[in-house]
């Protein structure tokens, strides 16, 4: 069977993954290394991620802010394992001009070089908490609860769209509380957002739980992660929530007069999504015919395509098709008007369809002289493109009925991509139980190998360093212990020590 | 008659403006020199501001996108005047690295210098050129009609909040035609789309209006402004739309095939709306008392502050005063649902009503055990703050009949602040047909002597500069020819030549 994609997924995921971004038009090369131009179609679903997780996260009772992009260098100075954990990749501003070069170019100005270098932020913990230390002075002000959707910038050697880019985008949350007991549950609230978010927005499951210590955020006394499985099996971690204790507030002094009239240290907490989160999508929901978008998230949820002839009956079909749209945006799904376009550019029709079909609108309508003729129209659901027969399923329904039924079927397709994805999840996390059993499962060559779920001691230091770099030479990183588990009741396949918990490994983005 | 904020407009307009955003928690210094932080009332209204626009934006036909904060070097040296324009003041990114220095300090590794520097963007008509020279192949690509939502540097020596500072927020619009027609009334268009969003949505009356030639965008053929008077007198220029004909185009080799097959150069525009706008608001709104936000851009529109005791009876008075906010939050003012606030935080009442009223939230209801007795709540207009006597207005109404009152309400305060600003604007826009008049008009002293209106012959090149030489010798620029003037009838109040239009000439922020 022919797709519309040069490359499939089983051929080469990874140039199938490039594929996707090209023929979809969701993001290119911007000629900055390492920075990518995303266009309007990705930038499209990140405003619709924008807005469903700006809505969860102020529904939580937090309110957006906006912190500079440049830290002063002496920030990172100050919390020692932050800058451990990020002084080897951020981008330097050292002048504030530039002169011509007397050869018709232009370079930085020797006389306008800063005292002390910016960097272009990585994350704003130490920028916040300094505000955070100007904000707290009695228990009265907290706890504080501020986000900032922001550009960052990590100067990566390797970067792939949407997953690992110099600049993304993301949100960030910051917190600042009375108690560690409210911190952490701050942590885990907003790990459930994310997870929430995750589900039932983008349609990808996740599992919630905390990561082990070696791959905890910088500075941080515990890190959750949501973790999703891509089509080739391996992890993309897709929101993280860091329990900070008390360590930046030690270090940017933001304390606080408790109830009793004694100083303390704030508890702070942190929390993000990235435009990564869209590499998820891609991932878990794309096919071989281009990207599958969920309702939800799709900038356009439904595209009208007229079969136009540049010949006079075209304006009888633009005006069946407008009415069409019209009518189809006044219906509500998922709380929200439904986005309908009528697609008019002057192209192709069928170059049209296939243009959608692999930016992965939900329902492409196509409508002919003959469809209108018995007022109809044609429709194809992305979720299913083809019949048992390999031939496009496009189905002839009424018009006038339809207005009647989309809300409905973008629930369905909205359901189905999640369902295929869940299915998928559930179908490739393994138990193992003795070390061997990891080996055999990861050998040489196994395609889709999942994750497995392993009982461990949870060593640390040292002992947990032997495990990772046991992990290591079969390319698996631990994952996350996910919430809610049952109790262990093994060995640890390390150590062989009593385990006290499960964790996931696997291959990971 | 004592007021909320400790200087008044009259005494210092300039202190009393610090004053309004320290005392509203709008933003505050954030240790990086030129930068500011955006707190959330002042970054609420930017959302609110950001929701309006990007709605006209988009109704337009535009789609957002994302392109590099980075712009290499090289990009800049491509387009002579636009180099001129901006090369004084960008920061510039040499390093990719820190490394310790050996002395417990971090400094840029010398090993990680980048081949070419890369300028953190202070406008982005170059890199989007590149992208639109990649789209651009043949007449059926045009329109390119993008905008973007981001963060700007431009290196300021002398800063103000909002007004003009390092970073600043905005959103630049950048679009590609075939012909310089439409390129031009897409210019226009843009500046329609300003004027209607600072007159309806932010309640600033404006005069739009093509600046001339000495004030145009580095590389633009023409530049149009709106153009709002603050209560010193004095201009701010809210907004910009720039026809930039070929000019871009032909650095960055934007060329497509037109419909006969032959190769021209496109068109292009940018436009642009930034944080400046919030100066705006505080300069055109503001009284002693602090802020009064334009119900349409209030991040809430009503609060509600119950009078607690520390008492039993406080449940009863927050369920109360629930049952109002939820009542409230249920209307729809604007076409959007109304945006209230039950004010809970642990603060005495008197210090939230006058925080409230700093922060010129639109409606301010507080409501006491006796009110609740009588099923009254107390309704305090921002816009109204005082009767006669000089004792603040706060208007007993019965709650259960308020929220049908309270769109109309919101409605009339949004309606009298424009008409407030508008009187202001045209009362304080003076002819002047000699340039005696011009002197005696902004003689030193002259408080609020607003903007005056001349003929002028539009003189170019040097006859321009001597113009601008001289305005400058009172500290005067010229703002824009007004759209729609009537049409020229006198002499040149500068060359004696015969005039050509009417200019506006105004102290300026």
């Amino acid at each position: 069977m022919k797709h519309a994609l040069p490359v499939t997924r089983e051929a080469d995921f990874s140039a199938w993954y490039q594929s996707v971004i090209a023929e979809a038009d969701m993001a290119e090369e911007s000629g900055v290394r390492g920075c990518m131009v995303i266009r309007p179609w990705g930038y499209g679903i990140w405003e619709r991620f924008q807005r469903l997780l700006d809505d969860r996260i102020k529904a939580t009772g937090h309110e957006n802010c906006y912190f500079p992009v440049f830290i002063p260098l002496s920030y990172f100075e100050q919390e020692a394992s932050h800058v451990e954990g990020f002084a080897k990749e951020m981008a330097v501003v050292t002048h504030h001009r530039l002169i011509a070069d007397g050869k018709g170019g232009l370079v930085p100005d020797p006389a306008a070089k800063l005292e002390e270098p910016l960097v272009v932020r990585p994350t704003s913990e130490t920028v916040i908490g300094h505000a955070f230390a100007r904000w707290v002075q009695s228990w009265r002000d907290l706890p504080v609860l501020i986000n900032q959707w922001a550009n960052v910038v990590r100067w990566e050697m390797r970067t792939r769209m949407f997953l690992r880019t110099a600049e993304f985008l993301w949100q960030e949350g910051h917190t600042a509380h009375a108690t560690a007991e409210e911190a952490r549950d701050e942590t885990l609230k907003m790990l459930e957002v994310y997870r929430d978010f995750a589900e039932n927005c983008v349609a990808v499951p996740v599992i919630a739980g905390e990561k082990p210590e070696n791959e905890r955020f910088p500075g941080a006394v515990g890190t959750w992660s949501i973790e999703a499985m891509m089509q080739d099996g391996k992890a993309l971690q897709a929101g993280t929530s860091h329990f900070l204790g008390t360590n930046f507030a030690k270090a940017q002094n933001i304390r606080f007069q408790n109830a009793e009239g004694q100083l303390e240290y704030a508890q702070t907490t942190s929390w993000g999504v990235s435009t990564r989160m869209i590499g998820a999508l891609i991932m878990v929901h794309g096919d071989d015919d281009g990207l599958r978008v969920p309702p939800r998230v799709a900038p356009w949820q439904v595209v009208i395509v007229p079969m136009l002839r540049d010949a006079p009956e075209d304006e009888a079909l633009i005006a069946y098709c407008r009415e069409l749209q019209q009518t189809l945006a006044a219906q509500s799904a998922f709380g929200e008007p439904v986005r309908a376009l009528l697609d008019l550019k002057p192209v192709k029709s069928t170059t049209k369809r296939w243009g959608w079909v692999k930016k992965g609108a939900p329902i492409v309508i196509e409508v002919g002289g003959r469809d209108m003729a018995s007022g109809n129209i044609s429709v194809i659901r992305r979720d299913r493109l083809y019949r048992a027969d390999g031939k496009l399923d496009s189905a002839i329904v009424a018009r006038d009925g339809f207005a009647g039924e989309v809300a409905g079927l973008l629930a369905d397709i909205q359901q189905t991509l999640f369902d295929q994805a869940k299915a998928r999840l559930d179908a490739n996390i393994t138990p193992a139980s003795d070390w061997s059993q990891v080996e055999a499962h990861f050998a040489e060559g196994a395609k889709n190998p999942g994750w497995l779920e392993v009982q461990w001691s949870r060593p640390t230091g040292a002992a947990l360093d032997t495990v990772v770099e046991r992990l290591k030479t079969l390319k698996l990183t631990l994952r996350n212990a996910p919430e809610g588990q049952a109790a262990a009741d093994g060995a640890c396949i390390f150590t062989g020590d009593a385990a006290v918990e499960r964790v996931l490994v696997g291959r990971a983005y």
